[in-house]
């Protein structure tokens, strides 16, 4: 019988994971080891390892670049091979995967690719750099539904970046004043605003609540602008809490939901795509933990593409000189890995925030040459100088004049929003 | 309304989170950033960032406990304070949320402990090293429902550790193959089987076919042996696909189901808890990334409270001298951890495993002073020389020796498979 089924199911298709290795022995070595613990070996031979099932079910040493060696380990708890000379190897190494060993599910991809290569004793650093996957993975899994040009829609925004800004305070806020903040907003004609990362659903603000709040002034301000503004709702939560308050806001006419992607992992993120109705916003809150030792965890290259493979229709990727520790170059090969084609498709928006204002737009769109993006600015237009209808104002004229290739301060000399911003934001 | 809500919503519990840091800047300063960015703050002042806002929703410095220097930052991309002196500053530091802030909510609560914290300019390192939680999370959720005495009364096994082992091959062993294996294993009295990590449902052997297979085995052996092994069936996977996979085990009469904790997410495991009828083996690959970098991520301490909350009736903690780079304090801690009463109850089972044996049982008790443990091993009972029941043997037989304080080698003289198991690997 078994025999039969492998025969029936075991095809060419395969994985390819892309690592940063550092070990105190070859990277030869240390790409067997990788390799085995993930596949069919353990730490010791078993009677059962035939040739035939390695040839079947093993995982295939690619291709290995050494990158150079370091004195030190990056990580704790490596074993040092006998006659160690003090030295590291760093080096890519890519090892690929048959892919009925686990089949199109990134719960067990996630095993198969990462599972205990972290701990290993052989690698004092392992990151997972990046990943290719076959077309198996889409027939699974269908990706956003509404990706860029359904967010446009929704929106009703074209042929310029998406702008919008996020609730502050971030906690705490009475409701009276944020359905008053959103009113202004929406009448300032800003286009998206979205809950922090931190307040979802606490029980001084149940969702339930804030959604009615936030929907009657979106919808007054649309009867007077004509234009709907899209709120995303947090609602971050348990997997079936989640599915409620996704309901209550279609319900309530919200067209836009956010979660943080870390909080519910992949799987709820799946889950959350296989019934949505609006785009999801994905936060990436905590992802830090997972990206910021350069030799442990993972690259957001490789992360990307399992948050659009579940259904991220916009993803976070931080901004330029932003408040965090990310560096530009980083940030930029963050916006172009999203901006990247994936199995045909897999569009998502890439949201770039944090202390960004107009002057943050010709870098952004030199990194992207596109302005399929959502771009979030707070104190950046709220503080404008003169309201925030002329932040709102000014980041569109930054656009304008990164698309067109004009100077910023040239193209302030003509309007005058662009020009108070400057002064007031561009000093920094 | 709002006013009146926040009245009736807002209570004095807290959540306290405690943090190794290292900064550039003073411990203190970095506190209040901490505090700040995860309440109410944001990079600057806003208008309605009251006394009264934050007096109800500000996290609170509780203590700050210097840990001395470092002349070399952990981490890249801190911002150095005007006039550095090039030490970086560590220290624990404590601060506590009011629980109205999110609520008791698992996927809310990493957003505000966690968040943005690993991205801070400020910090050079971050480590969330401990969680306490109000009893509020404990009324939301249920945890383990058979935990300690719920998994020895289906295993049926008392006064002693739950001895078990992993199928290997891990991936493309033959469903007849696999049925000898699980009958041999349950012929020679083992108490528990798991599945690898990396086999939940591939497309050679599907998770319906192999728990048709594995339950055969099981029951034809409980006939002769009048005790039932428990096989923890790997049903890691997509939300809904895990629904149905725990009712296809429990259907064929499976005593457990296992999931990689890390590729379903916290709130993956709370939903399975919400339904699930049989123990969840809870298996935590790709944990690595999230702990080997030392200041950064998290300390087991805090992960398992919040597997335990989210329902991991049995949790993985690696063992003694095993293969990964974890120092043996490191995995005392954990199963200390594991061990310590929580928010009343909460009882887990800790899963010792990696490279043990008979002679791994004494360092073990000692760390534990109990036996409610599992302990697992491969090689360490299969290849035992006169068999695999004189390996289970050998196992028991150094509990015993661990439990009544005597030596192992002393044991081993009236003890024949104690004593061919010494032989054979307690020379490494």
């Amino acid at each position: 019988m078994s025999e039969g089924m492998k025969e029936l199911h075991v095809s060419s298709d395969r994985v390819t994971a892309v690592y940063l290795v550092e070990t105190p022995y070859s990277l030869e070595r240390a790409a067997e080891v990788i390799a085995g613990e993930q596949s069919t070996g353990t730490f010791t031979a078993v009677p059962g390892e035939t040739a035939r099932l390695k040839e079947l079910h093993g995982a295939r040493i690619e291709r290995i670049e050494p990158q150079g060696e370091s004195a030190q380990p990056s990580l704790p708890g490596a074993k040092l091979p006998a006659g160690h000379d003090g030295s590291y190897n760093r080096g890519l190494i890519s090892v690929s995967f048959p892919l009925h060993n686990f089949g199109p599910s990134i719960p067990n991809l996630m095993s198969a690719v990462a599972g205990n290569l972290y701990e290993l004793q052989e690698l004092s650093g392992l990151r997972l750099m990046d990943l290719e996957l076959p077309q198996a993975f889409a027939d699974r899994y269908p990706g956003p539904k509404f990706g860029i040009a359904g967010t446009r829609r929704l929106a009703g925004v074209y042929d310029r970046p998406i702008l919008g800004t996020i609730v502050k305070p971030s906690i705490g806020l009475a409701m009276e004043d944020l359905q008053q903040l959103v009113g202004d907003m929406a009448l300032a004609g800003m286009d998206f605003i979205k809950d922090d990362e931190l307040n979802a659903n606490p029980p001084y603000a149940p969702l339930a609540v804030k959604v009615k709040a936030v929907m009657e002034a979106v919808e007054r301000a649309a009867d007077k602008t004509g234009r709907k503004l899209m709120y995303a709702f947090n609602i971050t939560g348990d997997i079936e809490e989640m599915r409620r308050h996704h309901e209550v806001v279609v319900e309530a006419g919200g067209s836009c939901v956010m979660v943080s992607i870390m909080s519910i992992g992949l799987a709820g993120l799946a889950h959350l795509s296989s019934y949505s109705e609006v785009p999801i916003h994905g936060h990436r809150n905590q992802w830090g933990l997972m990206t910021r030792s350069p030799l442990l965890g993972m690259e957001f290259t490789a992360f990307q593409k399992l948050c659009r493979l579940a259904g991220a229709d916009h993803l976070h990727v931080n901004g330029l000189n932003s408040k965090f520790y990310e560096s530009n170059e980083s940030v930029v090969r963050s916006i172009q890995a999203c901006a990247a084609p994936l199995l045909g498709g897999y569009e998502t928006m890439p949201v770039v925030s944090s202390a960004q204002w107009a002057g943050s737009a010709p870098a952004t769109y030199e990194a992207i040459r596109s302005v399929d993006v959502m771009h979030l600015a707070g104190g950046g237009m709220l503080a404008h100088p003169d309201g925030p209808a002329a932040g709102f104002q000014s980041m569109k004229l930054g656009w304008e004049a990164a698309v067109q290739g004009i100077g910023l301060n040239e193209y302030a000399l003509k309007h005058p929003a662009l020009k108070r911003a400057i002064e007031k934001y561009g000093r920094s």
